[in-house]
């Protein structure tokens, strides 16, 4: 995997004003030693599930706090504090994805030095997140078995952003059918080498390899922090 | 119900470019009696199988066509096509709803006067799609069992535009521990009094019921035509 998120590399040839701003704050995130994950996929697909069990079971190790996004509702907020983490709302109103602004202005209060983890996670929405950089080191993206098999080649824009593919609600995935090879062709047609998980947060299965990977990312990180200074 | 559809009740104080292309749109399918639906929901809701379903089920009676709006494929167009009824797809390539332009473009070499029923699937997104007025007589939104059952409190302006609510899915209501009531009361609460459907598009629960709707609105539009000529 190359040094910068994917997003990064998308983007450096239409750098705009979020990307400016978003820029600035993965420089700070780099500096205070936080390692930022950003989180996309349609409505519920499962993010603030996810997310929840990702915070419970990495607090024993890691400082990790969280952002969520979302239009209308600080639903996921109250959901989330239930992990005991620092977690802080961005209502967007009617805009259906998050800024780099948000971000930066939801941090404020907030001492960066003291994390290891941040995690955000974005709207409920596979368009409109796609090119928005948050300042994110890696951005997931979900995919729940219910939605479909076809949704990579639907939604390309998004995957293609994105730094790891994680399919959800796999304890599901009898009842629906799910046919995962051809889940994991399309999501790989359209962003090919992309590393993918495939868990439930329901029962469990998939997610100690994915926290796992989450784990060795922060180290991976802090070396490549000090490599550059 | 009133004459109008919820969608021109909610958008009357803030004509822009995309009504006054609708408000033509509408007043063009009015005068060539056909009814015009359209469904909006998130990625894999199962819109078009809703509609795949709803267009063989309604062609002995009726002439029926669609339009499917997507990002990037022609994946729903070619499924569509099964049912033997006119489909045509919109690509709208990284824009994240229909608006009335593609819909008038994409009809130019329809006769409109040869159709019963058109239905205009929109891409699957529950935020971009709210605010946009395709001339339709009746929106539906399409929420799964496997969505959760916040989400009408998380996007409350797609409910708010609808005019009926198709909760999708249904064969998975127990595998979900799915909350109807719930379910139920959150859409009434975002959106009081609209007409409700719980269907499964893969054993047909619910689907006579909601075919029997579309029919009988299909009379009172031509009734309410006449009334207005």
């Amino acid at each position: 995997m190359s040094a910068e998120p994917r997003l990064v590399e998308v983007r450096k040839n239409v750098l705009k004003q979020n990307d400016v701003v978003a820029r600035a704050l993965r420089e700070r995130f780099r500096a205070a030693g936080v390692y930022v994950i950003s989180m996309v996929s349609g409505p519920g697909t499962g993010k603030t599930m996810l997310l929840e069990k990702t915070l419970t079971m990495l607090q024993p190790q890691f400082r990790v706090a969280a952002l969520v996004g979302d239009l209308a509702t600080d639903n996921d907020a109250m959901r989330l504090a239930r992990s005991k983490a620092p977690v802080r709302q961005i209502s967007t109103g009617t805009i259906c994805h998050l800024e780099a602004a948000m971000v930066e202005k939801a941090l404020e209060a907030w001492n960066l030095n003291e994390l290891d983890f941040l995690f955000i996670e974005n709207v409920g929405n596979l368009v409109c997140p796609s090119s928005y950089d948050l300042g994110e080191e890696l951005r997931l993206v979900l995919l729940s078995v219910t939605e479909g098999e076809d949704k990579p080649l639907k939604y390309p824009t998004i995957f293609n952003s994105a730094d790891v593919a994680v399919v959800t609600k796999m304890d599901l995935a009898a009842a629906v059918e799910f046919d995962q090879e051809l889940t994991d062709r399309n999501i790989q047609a359209v962003r090919p080498g992309i590393q993918m998980f495939h868990v439930s947060s329901k029962t469990g299965a998939g997610i100690p390899e994915f926290l796992e990977y989450l784990s060795g990312r922060l180290s991976g990180s802090h070396t490549a922090a000090i490599e550059r200074t």
